[in-house]
């Protein structure tokens, strides 16, 4: 076998429920692997982390490769250097641990961490919806609400770190009610049924799916109205179902942006890249070195 | 009298009810001078333009120099060329006008132009309260409500100069209410009076005071969950009676910050440099040529 002179890494997507790796040669995944997200304690959160590399690993061997790098996206607000979980919406276990060193302690090699949202729009800006565009915005409307902003070639971090931490986003300060909450009350009714009936035309579904999506173009329009991006990437779980409510959130959208020619002109779309987006993002968190 | 050298602007803030015009000599305003905003038509618009301006660049030829050029700060949204007014929430008569060429034609000076919130925090950013950061939001609260992003040393305008219009910030989705509409009903029952019975305890003007508080700070936390600045500056009118709302703010706008370290570190102010802060923004338009 020809010696392999490709830069191989690895991307991890930390989810609430799952945790998804690729094994990413810098354009795209090889492969991938998947194990469920424990929540019981931080010592097998980290056990399952390295078991959810290791058949990555092995295939680089088989290459005569070596994995040079790890990156990571999971939910969650971060401290300004970037290393350590500060609050997990989902994995309250992980919160005030440094993450990056305890991981690259117990799988060895160097580890890369961001807010899963942002790897996501980092992958769909550098190879998915948004590869023609300097301005991209990512929305992850899943388990949580998560937003990540890719402007001039990088994530947009913020002073502090804390930049687009839009499920904190009051769009109703009566109620508190907000996207996250729309799609939390339509998955409680299964959401399988819910999109199905709404297809069919079960007027209380459509009626939920119409809701979600004044409120996601609620959503849209004020994070529009703030940094006028050029387009808004949706991704997570409900952009599988967005043909129910995407027509309703760009009427909504654009009927609340103040400029008429960011109204007409910004884009929504959903996620090119689909469920493996935030692996890869996190993949390229280390490729481009962009974090560090 | 000894020849010249200095590089003069004349930077004009065009308010709702004024026109407040300075002389700017690259780090003060030399002298200012102010006149009604007409609204019956645009000829009689552009004739007190030009009178507003007679009589600083009178004075300078007394002190031997020219004007080079003038900028202008005015509350709206332009096109993506930055000349031509798409929508102005207080002059209806300058909608959709090419307000830069028009100008320029009138006064015979090369005009640049930018929204009167991002002249006030260019100001506040360069030689203001905002001087040691490099992320610095300015907020006008007065007969609009305007908002202006500082970032790494130019305002950021976004994809189609539609950013920081946060008066479109819909915080309340059942009534629409926000910040704007809070401050309006103050002001209509005497904002001089509210003011001083806030102060001396009447407890309907200090409940008033506590709302706007409370939505200023919820706008603020909206600004930071999606963009982390260091610093919020607040200006316009509202910022003469900020002591009877801002440490309701500041509290309000951290309980809703996502990041924890965002929440302690980020800092709201008030306008250091008062009444003349927008028209000074606007005479920086020209000195640093960085809206060309």
């Amino acid at each position: 076998m020809a010696e392999n002179n490709k830069k191989y890494t690895i991307g991890i997507d930390v989810g609430g429920t799952k945790i998804n790796a690729v094994l990413f040669d810098g354009e795209k995944a090889l492969m991938y692997y998947m194990l469920a997200t424990p929540k019981d304690n931080l010592e097998h959160f980290l056990i399952m982390l390295k078991a959810v590399v290791a058949p990555l690993v092995e295939k680089t061997h088989e290459i005569k490769a070596n994995v040079a790098e790890i990156g990571i996206g999971i939910a969650g607000v971060f401290d300004s250097g970037g290393r350590k979980m500060l609050n997990s919406p989902n994995i309250p276990i992980i919160n005030n641990v440094n993450l990056a060193e305890r991981i690259e302690k117990i799988i060895g090699l160097p580890v890369r961490i961001d807010n899963d949202a942002k790897c996501f729009v980092r992958a769909e800006a550098l190879l998915g919806a948004g590869k023609n565009y300097q301005n991209v915005y990512g929305l992850i409307i899943g388990t949580g609400i998560g937003g990540g902003w890719w402007l001039n070639g990088q994530v947009y971090q913020g002073a502090h770190r804390g930049a687009s931490e839009v499920d904190a986003m009051i769009i109703d300060s009566a109620t508190g009610l907000n996207v996250e909450q729309s799609y939390h009350k339509i998955m409680q009714n299964n959401p399988g049924k819910v999109a199905q009936e709404a297809i069919i035309g079960d007027p209380l579904a459509e009626q939920a799916y119409d809701e979600l999506g004044r409120q996601i173009g609620i959503t849209l329009a004020n994070i529009a109205n703030i940094i006028d991006p050029e387009i808004f990437i949706l991704g997570g779980g409900a952009s599988a179902s967005a043909d129910l409510f995407l027509a309703k959130a760009k009427k909504e959208m654009s009927s609340h942006i103040n400029s008429t020619e960011a109204a007409k002109k910004i884009k929504v779309v959903k996620s090119k890249l689909g469920a493996n987006a935030g692996a890869i993002g996190a993949a390229l968190l280390c490729e481009a070195g962009r974090n560090s």
